[in-house]
């Protein structure tokens, strides 16, 4: 019967079975240390001759479970019978029990396959299993269904360019940028509020700490809502549940970063400017007029929110009309109905009310000179009576990256896709 | 304040608004009967005259809620105000209130933005949004983390043939068949036990109702277990979890269906019969020797459990080793640890122990014949410690269309992909 590392703490005086990889040797002469790994942590197991395990053997081991104030965590085992059960060879190409602060992105990802076996590293992993269940949970706790759409799409709905194309039997087919049209027909469907996870693809050439051409989207759309106000309403309800939610679930992956969550409650104080205030915010900020929010206008709003509300986030609403895709709801002076979110200095949510009626759907592509013969599909949503909605993305991976402070997103994916990344 | 549907019962002899689609229209002269669909079911509104609308029109309505033993639900709203929020034209292409039997799968699938309004049809993916609940939150319960791996591979791992081709960039990728690769280098990882929910593709030319080129995979992938006992019991535990989620969330899908789930407490009673015991089932039941076991063996498999055990669901374990992936764990006289799960006459799951000792890795990938020259990442997790394993995948779709025993899988997929359909 197996005993986890996570439960040592109660059978101190006891014997256990422990299974699990060598993470640490130390030879001693008339005694060796090893640091066994499991899921749950680490323990100091004491033999009494130095065993002949290589580093990453995985090993099943029974002995007797005592105290050592000098041992981590204050416990150890002294080993009585060793069994190997997958042995490791001596070549280890990463170094597993170091600080991957000491090693390169490239080292990292070339070798993701044992670098995922870092603890720090896979604790990133830890993290973002909670976000993925506190988006899920706390959205269907406000009535949304989970909805799955293909990822394998005849034409773009956001411009054609930008997409991976797909050999797909005698034609081509392209991967989608985002679940939008699916996520649209189906809160007209009668759904009314839906949300997907999945994978979303931009065929972009960035190469930046920022982007990554293969995502996971964590997608919304509600229907009969008023204004772009209830979708940041409804954010915050979301970014409240995870935070929290990883607060609880993950102090250790937390402190492997000496990473923290803003406090739950301060969500709700987030604050919300329109572009044009964002941009008087930035030209305070460095003392020249601005046209434009850049990445590093972006962390200075994420500053200011910091000093303002005590959190370092904030929303941006009513974006330009140039700058947003043509499904957009315009708004007056040449605005939208749009919003973003920084979070951290970083845009990790886009959202916005979307044109609902057919003959705005029909103008709009016609501003944008979008051609309505190849969104038949699309625009039939429209055409058949499709109330009031609206919508946002959170990036899984960047909200990641922002909560755990990491240096790159490329860190927050397990098997990241770069313009010249496609291994492992 | 907007009301719910679901939420009339206890106004009665109260004012309220509802907000919805017009489903149905009947004028008696005098009076006027329009039922309005909500997400959350269907009410009578009773208009003095006839109201200015078409079928799927957008409305707001304000009146008196009334209690009326002819009204479906016993339950209508005298109409005092109704406003027109977005209209519907005429010409709509699919029968929304019909009953879907009367209409051809082509006909339902062509027009799917319109058809998924239809209430029965709609109700299918209710049950799925349960599916994807109820497999995520056992898993959890049980210690499983969530991960979220790429789509895209430079090879294949089950073989070359069947894969999408993707322009990437300068070069070509895959769109994978399964995330089988990751799982296990996560279960090597540290992580132990893991779980993925994603799209997964196979490039084959079947035009079956079993059949479709993209579908949901429900992964699992378990380390430190013994057997592949172990799996089915796991299995059992998601099944159960599942059938009682729906029931106690879908019952008026599960109506709309006429369909029933198994009682839970029966999955711990699903036979586990190996390949060569299903083939002598399959041979009495027809009278001749079996030589493999076919779509129509599965249905008789699942017969004889229904009469056997009272659950229409059989493991079959035991599979030759030609029939399986290179990966599984081989067993004596050229059989294999894996299994299937049948379920009402169809195989939902694959699973097994897999190698995980890079020895017998290197042996096996020789006896299939394959070049280890093109796997050198994946070869790495057994190289450096690999606990023993196994894990499973559960289509999510054929889980779907079985328990609501709808004719095609196709139905069961909110956008199928085939040979042919590439839209919407």
């Amino acid at each position: 019967m197996r005993t986890l590392v996570s439960e040592l703490a109660g059978k101190v005086g006891e014997t256990a079975t422990l299974c699990g990889w060598v993470h640490r040797i130390r030879d001693l002469g008339g005694v060796s240390f090893v640091l066994l790994r499991d899921r749950t942590g680490t323990v100091q197991l004491v033999f009494d001759a130095k065993p002949d395990v290589t580093l990453e053997t995985v090993i099943t081991v029974e002995g007797l479970i005592a105290a050592n104030e000098k041992a981590p965590a204050g416990i150890e085992m002294r080993v009585q019978k060793l069994a190997i059960i997958a042995s490791a060879a001596a070549d280890l190409p990463f170094p597993v029990n170091q600080d991957p602060g000491k090693t390169s992105l490239e080292s990292i990802l070339d070798n993701r396959m044992i670098s995922l076996r870092n603890p720090s590293i896979l604790s990133i992993f830890r993290v973002q299993s909670t976000i993925l269940r506190c988006f899920a949970e706390h959205l269907r706790k406000e009535g949304f269904t989970e909805i799955k759409t293909s990822k394998l799409i005849g034409t773009g709905t956001e411009g054609g360019t930008g997409l991976f194309a797909v050999d797909y039997f005698d034609t081509r087919v392209y991967l989608t940028q985002s679940p939008q049209i699916y996520k649209q027909a189906l809160i007209a469907s009668g759904l009314e509020r839906v949300f997907e996870i999945g994978p979303a693809y931009r065929a972009e050439k960035h190469d930046t700490p920022r982007h990554i051409n293969e995502f996971v989207s964590l997608d919304v759309e509600m229907a009969f809502i008023e204004n772009e106000q209830e979708l940041m309403d409804l954010e915050v309800g979301i970014l409240a549940a995870i935070f929290k939610g990883v607060k609880d679930a993950n102090q250790r992956d937390l402190d492997a970063w000496k990473a923290s969550v803003p406090a739950p409650e301060l969500c709700a104080k987030i604050p919300r400017v329109s572009h044009d205030e964002a941009k008087e915010i930035v030209g305070k900020v460095t003392g020249k007029k601005v046209y434009e929010i850049t990445p590093e206008g972006e962390r200075m709003l994420c500053e200011w929110a910091m000093k303002t509300a005590g959190i370092e986030a904030a929303f941006v609403y009513a974006y330009p009309r140039k700058s947003r895709p043509f499904y957009t709801f315009p708004a007056e002076n040449n605005r939208t109905r749009s919003f973003d979110l920084l979070f951290r200095g970083l845009e990790v949510t886009s959202g916005s009310i979307r044109i609902n009626r057919y003959d705005m759907m029909m103008e709009n592509l016609h501003a944008f000179d979008l051609d309505p013969e190849g969104l038949t599909d699309y625009l039939s949503i429209f055409k058949y009576g499709c109330p009031p909605h609206g919508g946002f993305a959170i990036g899984m991976e960047r909200l990641t990256q922002k909560i755990l402070d990491l240096a790159s997103v490329k860190e927050a994916a397990l098997f990241p896709r770069d313009r010249k990344r496609t291994r492992p």
